[in-house]
């Protein structure tokens, strides 16, 4: 298990080590014949001699690596996409990704970023894994920073998240399309940008199809464990039941996501109503898991987390390349939600 | 958004760059006054100094990060919970994850392997994101390697993996525990060890119960596309729907993973059977996004992906402080995969 180094090279083609490291190196103005340069190159890929990457990085103070920073890599499957999506953008610039996870600890962040810097990461990507206001942890102030699935009261601090609003108004205009007027919504209390961001597409689809807002058809319901599966398809049960049982129900819901939205399949079954049919149902999120089992497949909104983790990570690298470069008006960049058209969607029932 | 450095240090605490370099590194036999000791350790602390990893990792030859190499990172949600067992268990030990994914295409398998090795890790986990054989790639071989969630027709290779014969027993204890007799499988077609294992724990199940094994009860159905949500719901439906509309239906399924299962309450809504009423349904994977998204919760066996994680990470840590230590037996390390009781198993009903 022996590391294959720089003296094994020169031994097997019969040089100097310092000839090796002209040659591997590329090191301009020394005359080595162009055959002594083949063999040395011959003999490093015959060993599997791999630079010493340690080396070269204090030669050139870039480390060519990135620390990703999560809170809660474990509970969500949001975060393979977001990290994928930053390791191919890393990896095509040669970049490798350094994982900490911190737990929503703030003595585990620390720690874990300090692990970072100790390895002179290049910068960092601080991932959120549900979108969510944070403030930056003080230990990252000097090195390059993007937030992803996150943004910061600190409007110099760069970041990526997905456009709520719009991804909000795509849901709702796919009803509107289908013919649907009443529309309802089930939503969870807590104060997010998502639960916001949502509400206010619903608004505008809602007004630019001249439908004017009524509230008695935004359910709100509490998610109890906040955040957790069973908890969110509950609060989704709760809602939807409440506005199907009303005196007018609604023909369609838009739901806050697709785990609320797994609840409202449960209040529709139980009503004896059927979907599309009876009740068109749309979601947020395209947490597949969720979509495809359920029957019909739900139609959704999806959240960009690939397309999210790939422009934080390029934005990092062109930060890092051109340091002081001014961030400009777009320092928080919205990425759009595409509809993902399903089954669950249909012309409103003729009543 | 300089990185501070050694000379920072000495500047502020008023001594030589060697004195802090002597003092940082804890080097033997100078002549430094406890005094002057603090001072520097203050002036570092203060000024949020970094020791150099780079630098310290040429000194020790140890870089104290691990690569963890994976295929499919973003289409799973194992992904997250093996990531952090592994990271975890790092940390623990002072240690980082330098990540790549190889998307299962082997000649960025290579290039992403080389760029890990370039960055002189100490090991790699080597992680499928369903259990299956590899052969390890050849630029690992002078690398120490554990493999997770796969292991290698080489019993050299160190590897830790699911008990999956364990786990078809757990579930169909769990059936037969409640009093079936006449328990149905329903299962994917392609040879996994998955499907090896959970089926020869049904059988030692059934044959533990005295019931005499009716291949008539295996329903067998190829999902496509292959791996996929969608694909695994509709394989489960049609076996499922095949079991229930026999002859003589059983009054349990034992589902090949949590998706088949979503299938099989799709096939139970159509035939009017309720669960856990006229059908009891368990799963396999406790993926919790269709565990708890369907009504009522699946009852399932849970992959140890969490501790499959931190298991990997233990075994090569040790690997590494002592090589050339004889792995002995248990070359390829089995976790129990525990019960997981929701709400879809209950007696059989009275015929």
């Amino acid at each position: 298990m022996r590391r294959i180094g720089i003296k094994d090279v020169a031994a097997a083609a019969g040089v100097s080590t310092a000839t090796v490291s002209h040659v591997l190196n590329r090191v301009e103005g020394k005359r080595i014949s162009e055959e002594t340069r083949q063999r040395v190159w011959k003999a490093a890929d015959e060993l599997g001699y791999a630079p010493n990457g340690l080396a070269r990085g204090l030669r050139t103070q870039r480390s060519q690596t990135i620390g990703f920073v999560s809170d809660e890599i474990a509970t969500t499957p949001h975060a393979g996409r977001m990290i994928l999506g930053a390791q191919e953008a890393a990896a095509a610039e040669g970049v490798v990704l350094l994982l900490v996870n911190t737990s929503g600890d703030a003595e585990l962040e620390r720690t874990s970023i300090e692990m970072l810097l100790q390895r002179q990461v290049d910068g960092v990507v601080y991932a959120a894994m549900y979108h969510r206001i944070v403030e930056l942890p003080g230990v990252l102030h000097a090195t390059p920073t993007v937030l992803l699935d996150a943004s910061s009261a600190d409007p110099a601090v760069p970041s990526v998240v997905p456009d709520e609003a719009q991804g909000g108004y795509a849901a709702v205009r796919e009803l509107v399309r289908h013919g649907h007027r009443r529309i309802g919504v089930t939503v969870q209390t807590v104060d997010l940008p998502a639960r916001q961001g949502r509400l206010e597409g619903y608004r505008k689809a809602l007004a630019q199809a001249g439908v004017s807002y009524d509230p008695s058809l935004v359910a709100a319901e509490t998610a109890v464990p906040f955040n957790t599966v069973g908890g969110d398809v509950d609060a989704g049960y709760r809602a939807a039941r409440r506005l199907l049982t009303a005196d007018q129900r609604p023909t369609a819901l838009f739901c806050f996501n697709d785990r609320m939205a797994a609840g409202a399949y449960r209040a529709a079954a139980e009503l004896g109503l059927s979907i599309p049919g009876d009740l068109s149902v749309i979601g947020f999120d395209n947490q597949e898991l969720v979509c495809e089992s359920l029957h019909p497949q739900l139609s959704t909104v999806q959240l960009p987390h690939y397309e999210m983790g790939a422009r934080a990570m390029a934005r990092l690298l062109a930060l890092i390349k051109t340091p002081g470069r001014p961030l400009g008006p777009d320092t928080k960049e919205l990425l759009p939600c595409p509809l993902v058209a399903r089954a669950s969607v249909a012309s409103p029932p003729r009543l």
